[in-house]
């Protein structure tokens, strides 16, 4: 099969190294790596470390290149994401071949889907990374996080994040007071921090490349922690929250390879359906992380997906009710001898 | 003229909104702004402010919402620019027209490569900062960076340079160390800041959406500031130096309205040619600033862009001898009344 990939994190899977301006051609019995010579040091050394094999080649115009190469293997058709490529690169490439481009969504995280041991291990310590630092986070804010606006509490948990620097970031993290918890992809807000508010935090870090990712909803007073025994003073609110909880440690201990993903879902949505929060409970139950921070498996409603030993994935339900309040609680799990696993 | 948009930036010139999952559509006399739910309240707002008469619609599937209004709309071609969509999102609009994709490479920034006086005052704003920010970077690396890595001294700068959190980043800032600055795109890597050391710092934040862009680079000594003036210990540095200060300043002085931009780049290029160092200044001069960090003019050997008052661009020669260090002095400039004035 003759397949292409530009999406670094696909490329990387691949050959074990990427930039953000590379091409990895697989066609025919070769394998090509392709970038521009800015990269080039780089490059000849992970390439070498990696032994796949992959040829470097180091070219000003990588399309071009790229259709060279296409024309010499004499090949027809080639597999490639669309979800990868620009318009334009494609229209370059076709320009100057006769090639069939044959679309597969998810052609690279498909192949990502089961994680290898040393994988797993990678995620295990990524996650351990990050859950120091939502250890760290509560005692920032105990200690100048109250009267902080969400803005600057943003701020300070992009540091922490980071480890100051150390690591990157696998997405902005997400730090929501109030009835602003009660949009999933808040923004920061001039809106500040009080006793007995509200928060809710979703962050996580990358560590050689992998991503952690991680939500805790908590009730800000002396001697909070980012655990999940939380008491909150108003009954709906409580009634809320440990219906997300029970729902999220109901979907781990019954998730087992074998099970569809959409199983797992269903245990989550029923739980909190039964709880009277149905419709409020707007997104799918969870995602695959790896390389990305969202791959495959689909925990959801439709995914068809067979849960496998090796997958990692998040468990995260959530309620959200407009003007009020929104509350999520999310954990990575492994499969591992047919058993979900925390991280 | 049928277009259609959704790079955030092409869009938020057309309406004066967007968001990370839109798409600005204008189609006979009607132009319409097409978004998911989480964005009602935000994109009702800024719409309606902005007043250009663009339709607010909402959908959880935006590509068959907008083949149902390009279907309604019975129009047969649509200009778009193939490096602004992902190839999937055209494939799912295309399998349910029949329309005639017509590309036009920058659609958007060549409407945008004239800045208007309001436009020229928000970027003069945002150079601003990011010059003060230059000048409290040097005080912190003077107090506490001497010894610390440049990945800490790349956190340092990017809290520097959004200002704790206040304003967004042009791009990942650029902290690099002799031989390390010898590479254009330098990543940061543990190399400690030393006395003495040279040290390229690349930066640039938003303000209102508009980007500034700024390079200096300086010898790491008790007093120093990111100013234009300084002294090597290595003679073959200080030439360098000289050589690109004089090609940085030359170009500013000689641009004028009328010219085409390669010969603002060739002005900068001879003058490195003649100090003997031709062969290691391996980018184009410069690049027009907007509301992208890159957009047109290109002030390249091959740019036939016609160089007009009101365009804003950078002037950035470098010198770069691998192994050994990378010199490069940036600015931005604004043309006004027929020469090119700092910003």
């Amino acid at each position: 099969m003759n397949y292409i990939h530009t999406d670094e994190n696909a490329v990387y899977y691949e050959c074990g190294y990427s930039n953000d301006n590379c091409i990895y051609l697989s066609c025919g019995s070769e394998s090509y790596f392709i970038t521009d010579s800015r990269y080039t040091l780089d490059a000849k050394q992970s390439l070498k470390e990696h032994s796949s094999g992959t040829k470097l080649i180091i070219d000003f115009n990588l399309s071009k290149r790229v259709s060279k190469l296409i024309a010499k293997a004499k090949i027809k058709k080639i597999f490639f994401d669309p979800k990868e490529w620009d318009y334009y690169r494609i229209m370059q490439i076709q320009e100057q071949t006769r090639l069939r481009w044959i679309a597969k969504i998810s052609l690279s995280q498909k192949k990502r889907i089961v994680k290898n041991e040393e994988e797993i291990a990678l995620l295990s310590k990524t996650v351990r990374l990050g859950a120091q630092v939502f250890d760290s986070f509560s005692n920032s804010i105990k200690q100048n996080g109250i009267g902080k606006s969400e803005k600057e509490l943003f701020f300070m948990a992009q540091s922490a994040m980071s480890r100051h620097g150390k690591n990157a970031l696998s997405f902005d993290p997400i730090v929501a007071i109030n009835a602003n918890a009660a949009k999933p992809h808040a923004h920061p807000t001039d809106d500040r921090l009080k006793h007995g508010d509200l928060l809710l935090f979703d962050a996580g870090l990358k560590y050689k490349r992998y991503c952690s990712d991680r939500t805790r909803t908590v009730r800000v007073k002396d001697g909070f922690t980012f655990d999940n025994k939380q008491k909150y003073k108003s009954k709906k609110i409580q009634k809320a929250y440990d219906a997300v909880l029970k729902a999220h440690d109901k979907a781990i201990s019954k998730a087992k390879s074998g099970m569809r993903a959409s199983q797992i879902d269903a245990v989550c949505r029923e739980t909190i359906d039964k709880a009277g929060f149905g419709k409020y409970f707007i997104h799918s139950t969870g995602h695959g992380v790896g390389l990305d921070i969202h791959e495959l498996p689909v925990i959801s409603t439709r995914s068809k997906i067979k849960i496998k030993d090796g997958m990692v994935y998040t468990v995260e339900p959530g309620i959200y009710i407009p003007d009020e309040f929104g509350i999520r609680i999310e954990d990575m799990v492994v499969m591992r001898d047919g058993k979900a696993e925390v991280l």
